[in-house]
């Protein structure tokens, strides 16, 4: 039943119900973690056979002894791979080492240090902004905190970001500097950036060093039958006057091996040019026998694709079970909402305003680790307090299924407290 | 004979037939590369073993699963193996990505942007100073320059940095930030840091943020019988009162994958939960497959030595062989001298001033490639233009006293010019 249409005595009684559920929750002694989004263990024995590769053979089809030091921009086999599925080309797209967040945040630095090459100072010589379409990726929220770069949150939409919004701050304010966003089944919601929203993003009016971080990490993560295709986003950039505007990211760490992955760089050849003499600064190169064991292990474009196509196999159940279970415990009370997302690694829930907190503190007593309360928001402060990013993918179904089990109740029951409070 | 004892005559015939000997090398159509310091096929191929690695375990001795994400500060067991050889202990030693230099970078980058634990503002408020003993390593002098910080040349000595040069600058200026240092086997003259200058340094009087790069790539990287033990200089500078101002680095790219090791950092643990925090924003951790299967192979510090000998057995008769080619061509003529080291990866040879430029002009018309005049000093700037960075590695033993018989030549034609020109 409706919770905001009970009568007071109606939800005493619901919440005296809901207490005692909690309470055998809690005596369950339960110890569950929904917090990040990691493959679970059969996920990463889908790359098992990358564990004895490369073998014997260390050099790369392009006749490198990848052994030895040298080669700031990766192989060109796995550029070729990347560029295909990240739609950027392989001239465009360097292979570099295991973490794309490394990156995102050596090129943050580079550019608070230097500039970029359409920056007429540092990024540090004035306070500047990034805008943070959220909820969103907390660890990119992490980097812009880090340096003290303002941090503007921007609605995301089922579409993308609020475009309209972000074209107008940043039409009218120069310090906005930058812009994070997970363009495919996004971090947590599973939004993904229409073509429509896209082309309005790389054409806006902003500062000339503006930088949209085009964090494409979950870009073949598909929960349906077939990833959609990667919006061709650097030539859309091109077509609208701002070549240099977007840098594309990419990762196998959601792929092969989380941790031991391939991460991929792509964007204009200056933005290029600029990066490479950079990173020549603070390395020899990447590691190029793990790019070897990636290139024999995944072979192609479509060798992805069937890899994927078996993760989906074994995550699909599991984001289907949580959204059964908030079907089936959350629909009559209408104290929540939450996303349906075709891929990616996450579920968005919305609870009543002002309970997010109180759900994840109630879970955790439980037993149940979720992500902790505002992380999906700049500064960690989500206004409504209302957003709970579910991870389903690490924990077994039968766990996951516990565990999320036990999150309804928290909800409702933080739901109740919220609602007899007000009263 | 000796140059300097000739008379014009003598010395107009002596360039003659050097010209003579310097038209036939470079009929000959050489191309050698003596630039870097590579390890050479051989030397890869002792490791080829790893190829294979960790084959079907995935599950370190701490049973963390390698494949997945998480841990910042590396598989303990080898954080222990590194901890022995490096004088660290394991406690205050991390195990980390595939680039030392990396690390003095990121160290770099985040001090400039908050400062490190000692300091009361970012080091990027003011200018900034670091040490430079030179001759020293190019990629060093590369980051320093690359942010702006002013490079202080110091001599290099047989028992390591002129250390009252030193200690009168710091005490004099507290914008003197930092230190470069190559402790063991320096690059390019194989001088090792002695204790006593190590306790010297440690001590000094210096601004509190100061730090000493303590950059010990070739900690293990012996020509003779045995490898000196490190110098316990973290007790060292606890000793001195000074817990916070050394940072070691260590790495095994020339020990197992020149590109594909792994690097250490090790430090104070107050330095340590300032990198391990700075590090957290900026990737979720290293690649700890790789480290799993450098545990598997290396086994224990004793497994490292026993590998480093029979890099000993490849590469000693090279620097032998320079070594030869240099007295038996250079001696007589009083215009060059060269360091005899007892390990690391390249010999300093320096030539008649204002002839290092000239005679590697002259070796590259032959084919014959060098390390860029200057590269072993700040701004590539050698003061006197006498010093030659020789590599002895890569190449193989016959194009080796090829090439090393060509700059002989190359530097005794100089040596002429320079003496005539001066008449």
């Amino acid at each position: 039943m409706n919770f905001h249409s009970m009568s007071v005595d109606q939800l005493r009684t619901t919440q005296d119900d809901l207490r005692k559920r909690y309470e055998v929750l809690r005596a369950a002694g339960l110890k569950l973690d929904l917090t990040r989004g990691k493959p679970a263990p059969d996920q990463l024995d889908l790359s098992n056979e990358m564990l004895s590769l490369p073998g014997q053979t260390y050099t790369s089809p392009d006749g490198t002894d990848c052994r030895n030091y040298g080669g700031v921009t990766g192989l060109p086999g796995l550029r070729a791979i990347f560029g295909e599925l990240l739609g950027t080309g392989a001239d465009r797209t360097l292979a570099l080492g295991n973490a794309s967040l490394q990156i995102m945040h050596d090129i943050t630095v580079h550019s608070l240090l230097g500039g970029n090459p359409d920056s007429d100072k540092p990024w540090s010589a004035e306070p500047i902004k990034f805008l943070c379409p959220a909820p969103g990726y907390d660890r990119h929220f992490g980097i812009t905190e880090r340096y003290g770069i303002e941090m503007i949150t921007v609605p995301m939409n089922p579409d993308g970001p609020d475009v309209d919004a972000c074209a107008a701050l940043t039409a009218a304010d120069p310090s906005i500097k930058g812009m994070w966003l997970v363009p495919t089944y996004s971090n947590p919601t599973g939004y993904s950036v229409s073509e429509e929203v896209a082309r309005k993003l790389v054409a806006m009016p902003a500062a000339a060093d503006f930088r949209i971080y085009w964090d494409n990490a979950y870009a073949v993560h598909t929960l349906v039958e077939r990833a959609p295709e990667p919006l061709p986003i650097l030539d859309l950039a091109a077509e609208a006057g701002n070549p240099n505007r977007v840098y594309v990211f990419g990762s196998t760490s959601k792929i092969t091996f989380a941790g031991a992955g391939v991460a991929f760089f792509a964007s204009s050849k200056t933005n290029l040019d600029w990066f490479t003499k950079n990173v020549s600064v603070s390395t020899i190169g990447p590691d190029k026998l793990n790019q070897l064991r990636h290139l024999m292990f995944l072979r192609d474009a479509d060798g992805v694709r069937e890899l994927m196509a078996r993760h989906r196999e074994l995550i699909a159940p599991k984001f289907a079970k949580v959204l059964e279970i908030l079907e089936d415990r959350l629909a009559d009370s209408k104290i929540a909402s939450w996303t349906h997302p075709e891929g990616g690694y996450f579920i968005s829930l919305d609870v009543i305003d002002g309970t997010a907190k109180r759900t994840i503190e109630l879970a955790k007593d439980a037993g149940i680790a979720l992500t902790a309360a505002g992380s999906t928001f700049p500064y960690k402060k989500d206004p409504r307090d209302e957003n709970i990013r579910l991870a389903p993918t690490f924990p077994s179904i039968d766990e996951l299924a516990t565990a999320m089990d036990g999150v309804a109740t928290c909800a409702l029951l933080a739901a109740t407290e919220v609602l007899l409070g007000s009263e």
